[in-house]
C-alpha cells in the first residue's frame, strides 16, 4: 500500500498527546547570511532532543493492546533507541534495545535512563541483527526499525505537517538524509500539502551514499563513512528510497567545514543547540551550491544531542 | 506617575511589529531535576539574543517624530547597547553608544554591526557619564538608560505579559536581577495580571547587592562584583528599587557552581543556549534554598549571548 498524507495526519493525531509541538524560529542574521527567508522547525526541542521521537511514538501507539503487551525492540545506538525507550515507557510497555558493546557510555545511560532494557552485542551488523532476532523470538516484541518502517516514516512526516500549518507558503523544505525516514516523511507531507513545493536534502560529502543512490537509480550502501554528522551514517532503506526518488528534487552534499560553520553560526546567532546532522541541512544554504536566494525555506532541525565536552570548533 | 499594567500593555502593542513573540518551552528532565513544573520564556531567542530588545524598542518607538530625529544615546557595553542600536536602526534614527575602551572586541563589533555609532571613553563611571552628557548636548539625542527608565521597564514587562497569556495559571515567576529593569517590569505585569502570584528574583551570591538592598530597605550599590553572570553586575536604580520592594517576594542568591550547573543542564537537556545571567534564575530552582516543589513556575530566560570559545565547564 502506498503511503500518503493520510498516514501522516493519522500519526499526528496519534502522537499529539505525547510529543511537543515544536516552535518554528526565524533569525534575521541567518537570513542575511544565506540570502533567503529561513524557517527553522526545531526538532532539537522535541522530546529526547530529536525528531526520532515522532516516529517511535507513532509506532508504539499504532500497536494493538495485545501486540503492545509484548513490547517493542530495535537495534540502534542513537536517538532512535532513546526515542523508542521513552515512547514505550509512556505506554508502560517494555522496550528491548540492542546496542553494540562499544557504544559510548553516555548513550547507554540515556537509553537506560528512559527505561530501555539493553542487550549488548558485538559491533557488527550481523551480531546486531541476530541478537535482535533472538530477542524478538524470546519476547514476542514488535520490531521498530529506525527508518525502514511505514509507521516511523509517517511519524517523522508530522514535523513537516506542523511546519506547513505554521508557514503555509514555503517554496522549499530542506531536511538532512541518513536512512531517509525523516526525508521520506517530510517529502510526502510537503508535496501532498503544497503542489510545486521543492523538497531538497542535505547530506555530508563524506557520507554521500544517498546522493550516489539517486544518481545510480538504485540503493548504494554506505561503507564506513567518516563524518562529524554521526546521525547520517546509515544507508537508505527499500521503503524510503522509492519515496525519495519520487518526491525529492535533489540531494545536495555539504563539506565538513560547511557543517561545522553552519552549526556554530546557529549556536551563536539563533541560540539553539543543534547537532552536526542538523547543521547539514543549514549547510545546503550556507554553501550556496544551488541558488535558493530570496525564497521562503523551511529547514527541519533534526536534533540537538551533542557532547558539550567536545565542540568541533575548540 | 506610578507605573501600571497599562504601561506594559501599551509597550506590547508598540513593539509587536518589531520584536519576536518568543516561545515558552517545557522540559521533563528539568521538571524532574527541580521537582516543579517549569515554563521557560525564551528571551534568549529574542532579537539581539536578549530581553533587552523589548525595553530599547519601546523607548525608541515612544519618541515623538521630532525627538526621534535627533536619535538616542546610552552608555552600555552589554546587550542594551546592541538592543538600542538595532531598535534605532529599525526606526532609521541614529544611536550613539558610549563604551569603555576596554570592552571586548566582540561587543564592539556587535554594536557596530547593528549600526550603532560608538564613542569610546575611559572605563570609569564618571567618564561614561560625562561622555554621554557631551554627546547628548552635541546631538540632542534622547538618553535611554539600560534599566532606570519607565519606557524600558514597561518594555521588559512584556515578556511576563506574554508568558501569562500562554500559561495563565502560574504560581510563581522567577527572573534574574541586575539593575532591576526586567525584574520590575516582570513584577508589575505578574502581580497586576494575577492576584497572589509570587515573584521571586535570582541573584548571584557574588553580586548580592539587590539582596542586601532588600534587607536594608535602601539601595546598596554593587562594588566591583565578580561573577560569571556578567549581565548582573549593576546596582538597582531609584525607579526599579521601589517597584521591586513593593512587588517582589524575595531575592534568592545563587552560588557560582549553581549558576554553571544550571547553565550546563539547560544546554544539555533543553537544547538552548543560555547565558550565565539566565542560569541564575534556573539556579533558584536548582539549589532549592526555598521550597517551590510541585508548583507551576515561569522562568524568564533573559538572554543567550555567550562566548562559544570559553565555556565555563571546559
Amino acid at each position: 500500500m502506498t503511503m500518503s498524507l493520510n498516514n501522516i495526519r493519522e500519526a499526528a493525531q496519534r502522537i499529539k498527546p505525547y510529543a511537543h509541538r515544536t516552535p518554528v524560529l526565524t533569525n534575521e542574521s541567518l537570513n542575511q547570511q544565506v540570502g533567503a527567508q529561513v524557517f527553522l522547525k526545531c526538532e532539537n526541542l522535541q522530546k529526547v532532543g530529536a525528531f526520532k521521537f515522532r516516529g517511535a511514538c507513532n509506532a508504539v501507539y499504532s500497536l494493538s493492546a495485545e501486540e503492545a503487551a509484548s513490547g517493542v525492540c530495535t537495534h540502534s545506538s542513537g536517538n532512535h533507541a532513546q526515542a523508542l525507550a521513552l515512547a514505550a515507557k509512556m505506554r508502560r510497555i517494555p522496550a528491548y534495545i540492542v546496542m553494540p558493546d562499544n557504544a559510548p557510555q553516555v548513550k547507554k545511560n540515556a537509553v537506560a535512563g528512559y527505561g530501555g532494557q539493553i542487550t549488548f552485542c558485538e559491533p557488527t551488523l550481523q551480531a546486531r541483527e541476530s541478537t535482535l532476532d533472538m530477542i524478538r523470538l524470546d519476547t514476542g516484541a514488535s520490531v521498530v526499525h529506525p527508518y525502514n518502517d511505514e509507521r516511523v516514516i509517517a511519524g517523522q512526516g508530522t514535523a513537516a505537517l506542523e511546519l506547513l500549518e505554521d508557514v503555509p507558503d514555503l517554496d522549499v523544505i530542506i531536511a538532512p538524509v541518513g536512512g531517509g525516514g525523516l526525508l521520506s516523511g517530510t517529502s510526502i507531507a510537503a508535496t501532498e500539502i503544497k503542489k510545486g513545493i521543492r523538497v531538497i536534502a542535505g547530506e555530508p560529502e563524506m557520507a554521500n551514499d544517498a546522493f550516489r543512490s539517486m544518481q545510480a537509480g538504485a540503493i548504494i550502501p554506505s561503507v564506513n563513512p567518516k563524518t562529524i554528522a554521526d546521525g547520517l551514517l546509515t544507508s537508505l532503506g527499500d521503503l524510503t528510497f522509492p519515496i525519495i526518488q519520487k518526491r525529492v528534487e535533489q540531494i545536495v552534499t555539504v563539506s565538513e567545514a560547511g557543517i561545522i560553520a553552519s552549526m556554530r553560526f546557529v549556536w551563536e546567532r539563533v541560540k539553539i543547540i543543534i547537532e552536526p546532522s542538523s547543521a547539514v541541512a543549514i549547510g545546503v544554504l550556507w554553501e550556496k551550491k544551488i541558488d535558493l536566494s530570496r525564497l521562503k525555506i523551511g529547514v527541519i532541525i533534526s536534533g540537538g544531542n551533542v557532547d558539550l565536552e567536545k565542540l568541533p570548533w575548540l
